[in-house]
């Protein structure tokens, strides 16, 4: 982690961010201070234009303390945005973005995933995607990610060194998967393997990265049909044990609910066996949660375990509808997740989108105006409620004092600019646009281009060739 | 029309295109030679690797007569694909692109659509904005374009001059809408003045297009709440007499289609208010579709109307979905439109996307597998079917002896590329991809920035700093 102490930056230009799941505020000429710790010292939201219209810098001794302070102000049409958080992502399965015919997730499994995940033996293979990989979601302005990795240690391992290495906020979890689903030769040999296996990967990350600031492990049974019992409860016991996250699938397709059924007999559905087998708690990372019942809901709800919707894969492989906002009005806790591959893109701000197509398909079937989910909503779901999700609320995904500077530059295109390429994305801002219509054209037409610039903690860690600050990535 | 004559040229590389609705044809070393009146003379679907290997040229005639020729090579991944068809695009609502909130057609139409539209009498503001979205439609690889302008004469004259001069085919429409659902500050004072419109703006274009090679008028009632009957019925009878097409909306949203209902009470539905009136005939552009009846797909089968399809736009202000799948299997004919800014998007690649989205969805709905579109139909909705709905079958939309240049260079992302930044697009090839899975990728995570390159009939109209080949757009 070589010059990763950020220094004190004072940021100056418009800031968007959520202060509530309904409530996007927008200060046009904002300053937020940002100390060589990546913290935000102080954030000014009204009337600043220029470094002279600072008032926390009127204070001599502020003053002096931050004289030596970098500026980085945002010139054109842009604003600051708290980074994304993927709260569900399938790093090596990332080869196969955009590969999935009409399969849906049983079939899609045995044809896409396991094949590609079981060459993660390959450790130089790994490195190459996984790099690749990181720098992707980085550049689609992903601060944290809740990564699955495969079932081997050395490549699980390296994903987080690469996480660390490039900075990026990740929770990485080694694939328990011990069960007969899986092909011979690409799942764990037995239960105490498997355990081994996840308790060594567990133990590496925590040496990299001992307070868990960057990079955290995270235990990861695949999903109820890839576990047997004994491996599904000897997983709740290491996850206590070790004090860390859990992640793993719930219902995301039909036939898996009955196929589930048919291999817990004993448990009354879907959520009790993982109830029954410790692995429900608020340490809990739920993917998918489409076909709930109400019981199922309830007994998330009572554990405190969190959701992670994925609309763009629940689309793509035909899963079905998550109904989100009424899973809000519950209670529950939810962000967004990429699910690459299953999910056709990286991009949360591509998932912003695909939450509410979901939504208005939701509500196209139910008739209910209350199931659409609004652009404020959930963009909520992308930042605060992803940082709920994994544990770091609070810390990140939004713009307060004490919390830390996880953020993007966004820029958008002026119509102006010359020649037709384009290069500056696809927003066209004509100037006459309200600040909330800039943030809507952002949200339903920007992509990674218009991401120019993402830090971390403070410190920066993807920037294009429109970011006009300094400092190395 | 300056520097339009293109120079022969033969095009080396990969070709992708549909041959059917359900087969896609994937030629990785073939030569397309297009003559300099911009028309195919010669195809090679195998074996070619250098302009050595072009058979055609064996021939010592064929070789004197192409000896000028231009070579324009295709290295690393990628293929020729043909320019997308967008068969329904509102120009003027460009800057609205993105701008929709939870509105549903006729509330939107109300907050966001006339007020814009409207002021485009002042043709400066015109200028700027349909210079900018002829630019951005061309850079998505839309070589043919079927137009809404606004109500006004002047500004419509002018997108007809601006997609001539940047050399994109397009049918360009003059709005009618005399009904008092629009605002009394914008729409026609009378039948007679909106019939004389109507034909001055299809006389202005036959005069600087004269065969409509590259621009051609299209009669354009908005949507029957739009027009009175008189307006309908005199609408229909210029399309007649001038033997030009028709575009207008049809069973987009269900309040829409009640009330049509209370509009027109002796129509016995709403296909039948166009047919009734004149409107409905093998020349007819029907936008949306989505609510149809039995007997309305039958009446417009009966006629031979033409369908087009805009997912993104269904989706994102809550329409419903359009039953493409049967329709297709019904025998309809039937193209993709981005219907911008009901779509959020200008790019017909994410409309492809969009309509298996919405197939799935459908598919949800109704547990009918057959309701999926696959990859494949949806590539040929968004070249040959919808070069079937603007009455070029047989000229654009695929790679044939005889058919016409329109073509876009489609250039993948390489993994090992320099330094994250991304540059080359959102694809990432590895190498070990089979070509149709290429495809697969490009279709379900491409973007403008794949695009490099651009023609429509031979003419260089857009090109990318990755392009390599020469020529001025």
């Amino acid at each position: 982690m070589a010059a990763s102490t950020p220094i004190p930056t004072i940021y100056l230009g418009a800031i968007v961010h959520s202060t509530s799941l309904t409530t996007l505020e927008i200060c046009p000429n904002a300053a937020i201070g940002v100390d060589s710790s990546g913290m935000i010292a102080f954030i000014e939201k009204e009337n600043v234009s220029t470094i002279s219209d600072v008032q926390f810098l009127q204070n001599p001794q502020n003053q002096t303390t931050w004289s030596h302070a970098r500026i980085i102000t945002l010139h054109g049409h842009g604003f600051f945005f708290p980074g994304f958080i993927d709260t569900h992502n399938h790093a090596p399965q990332h080869p196969n973005t955009g590969l999935f015919g009409k399969t849906t997730l049983l079939d899609w499994l045995q044809t896409y995933t396991f094949p590609m995940e079981a060459s993660f033996s390959d450790l130089a293979r790994a490195k190459r995607i996984y790099q690749n990989f990181v720098g992707r979601t980085l550049s689609h302005g992903t601060t944290t990610c809740a990564y699955y990795a495969t079932i081997h240690v050395p490549a699980t391992n390296l994903l987080a060194d690469i996480c660390l290495q490039r900075g990026q906020r990740a929770l990485v979890g080694r694939v328990c998967m011990d069960s007969e689903l899986s092909p011979e030769d690409y799942r764990d040999a037995s239960v105490s393997s498997s355990v081994a296996d996840s308790v060594a990967s567990i133990a590496y990350i925590r040496s990299i990265d001992e307070a868990g600031a960057i990079v955290r492990p995270i235990v990861t049974p695949r999903f109820a049909p890839s576990c047997t019992s004994e491996c599904l409860r000897a997983m709740g016991a290491v996850a206590k044990r070790h004090q860390v996250f859990v992640q793993t699938h719930i219902s995301e397709n039909k036939s898996e609910v009955e196929l589930v059924k048919t291999l817990f007999p004993l448990s009354r559905d879907y959520a009790h066996v993982y109830d029954s087998h410790g692995i429900l708690g608020e340490r809990t990372i739920l993917a998918h949660a489409v076909h709930l019942t109400p019981q199922e809901r309830a007994t998330i709800l009572a554990r405190k375990a969190k959701i992670s919707h994925c609309p763009a894969s629940n689309t793509a492989i035909t899963s079905g509808c998550c109904p989100v906002r009424s899973l809000l009005d519950e209670g529950h806790t939810i962000g967004l997740g990429t699910d690459v591959s299953g999910g056709f893109s990286p991009s949360i701000l591509e998932n912003v989108r695909q939450a509410i197509w979901v939504s208005r398909h939701l509500s196209l079937q139910t008739g209910k105006e209350a199931d659409k989910l609004s652009t404020e909503e959930a963009l909520y779901l992308a930042t605060r409620g992803g940082a709920k999700v994994v544990g770091l609320e609070g810390k990140v995904g939004g713009f307060e004092v004490g919390m830390e500077w996880d953020a993007q530059m966004v820029k958008l295109g002026e119509v102006d600019e010359a020649e037709d390429r384009f290069e500056s994305g696809p927003v066209d801002i004509f100037g006459w646009e309200s600040w909330s219509e800039m943030v809507e054209k952002w949200v339903y037409s920007g992509d990674d281009r218009n991401t120019v610039a993402v830090w971390v903690r403070g410190r920066l860690v993807h920037r294009t060739g429109r970011f006009e600050g300094s400092g190395e990535v």
